[in-house]
């Protein structure tokens, strides 16, 4: 984790921007040390989610916990894939027709996505875990979904997992869902017309945790409303103690 | 509204025991007056319930609330009736059997209660709104979902409620869930194994408020986690103000 800048922002949080092994990333840490920590998940593009993931992570600081998020493959100046540009542009069309999402093509697009993403997610925890300003437990917040779910199978550090059901999520890794036990809050929002409610409905039916919560909103694919980020600190409250 | 015994709880609550036209009930009020009311809905049967009413009752007057409660008509010592029983019966029957609910049946047994007990718990919301130490507004939390949502179309001046979607709501009264305007928090047990998960979705699906939140949790019919609770007192305290 080799940081590039640094800045302090009124509220006592330390922003700093790093790579790891070349891809970009954005590590917040709040005055308190050691902060447990919260992996931000976003849909890719960190300069243009940059504005919600910052506010994300003040709000997770005033609870005292330290954030970070990396790029995602294939978004930003990270190389591009193209099977999964062509897998986008089949998604686009499949929608633009009116038809249902095949399985298929939700499967090229996001199953290499996940097989990349989460060696490097799992990667930047190792760097910042070893920070002494960041203590453990650790959860996950965020979407890719998909990317949630595998890193709460295969990651044991992480306790507790904020899951926005904003994106599909190939049937192949229901199964994947059924193995999750740690504590999950799953945020739908109802009214978003680019995902497929009850595909999100039958993952959420589909997790093997014993506490899950499903909160779903009014307010369209970037309408999370404002409470359920509290929702959230709550929740990790709750579990990451 | 005539008060048949008081107790002074040790956190400050004034619980009173009433009967309205006969109709027996119990009203909470905190300390400080005037207190915003929430009528607090149950399945029917006030001894049964008392338990759960008082703690939500003392939950909400934590957060500055008053709370008033009644029985349902057929329930308790009030007058049993024999459309509703014979309803019952057939209900218990399907679900023995394996069978759907069939919508003919929920509305023999739920529209002539909702009927019924709607006026009543209108009467009872003007006796507690006549008191001094009870201001408006009002909100309504609790079961059976389908009184929740006639009284929410029909009482302007319920602002918000927080709705159990625990019991079975006939279609017919879907319509008038495209009525309800104010501010809505649903609750389903997601693994009630007595109730019917599609129709509750579907009735979310068609309510018209403009915000509307669900939130689905585990545990079975009876098992509202606590944090619940204190998620309903965050919701009325955004919308009784």
């Amino acid at each position: 984790m080799r940081f590039t800048s640094e800045q302090h922002l009124d509220d006592g949080v330390l922003e700093r921007a790093f790579t790891l092994h070349g891809i970009p990333g954005i590590l917040w840490t709040p005055a308190a040390a050691p902060a447990p920590l919260i992996l931000l998940g976003h849909p890719g593009g960190l300069a243009r989610m940059y504005p919600r993931l910052a506010a994300r992570a003040r709000h997770a600081a005033e609870q005292g916990y330290a954030a970070v998020t990396l790029e995602l493959p294939g978004s930003g100046d990270r190389p591009r894939s193209a099977v999964a540009d062509e897998a986008r542009a089949d998604l686009r069309r499949s929608l633009a027709a009116g038809e249902p999402v095949d399985d298929e093509i939700v499967s090229r697009l996001v199953l290499p996505l996940v097989d990349e993403a989460v060696p490097e997610w799992r990667a930047v925890l190792d760097a910042a875990l070893s920070l002494p300003e960041i203590g453990g437990p650790v959860g996950y917040a965020g979407g890719v979904i998909a990317i949630g779910v595998r890193l709460a199978v295969v990651e044991p550090r992480i306790r507790a997992a904020v899951l926005f059901a904003g994106s599909y999520v190939p049937r192949a890794m229901f199964e994947e869902a059924r193995k999750i036990t740690v504590p999950l809050l799953v945020l739908l929002q109802w009214d978003d017309e680019g995902n497929d409610r009850q595909l999100a409905l039958d993952l959420f039916d589909a997790f093997g945790s014993e506490e899950k919560t499903l909160h779903a909103n009014m307010g369209g694919h970037t309408g999370v409303p404002q409470f359920e980020g509290d929702a959230g600190n709550r929740f990790f409250a709750r579990h990451l103690t």
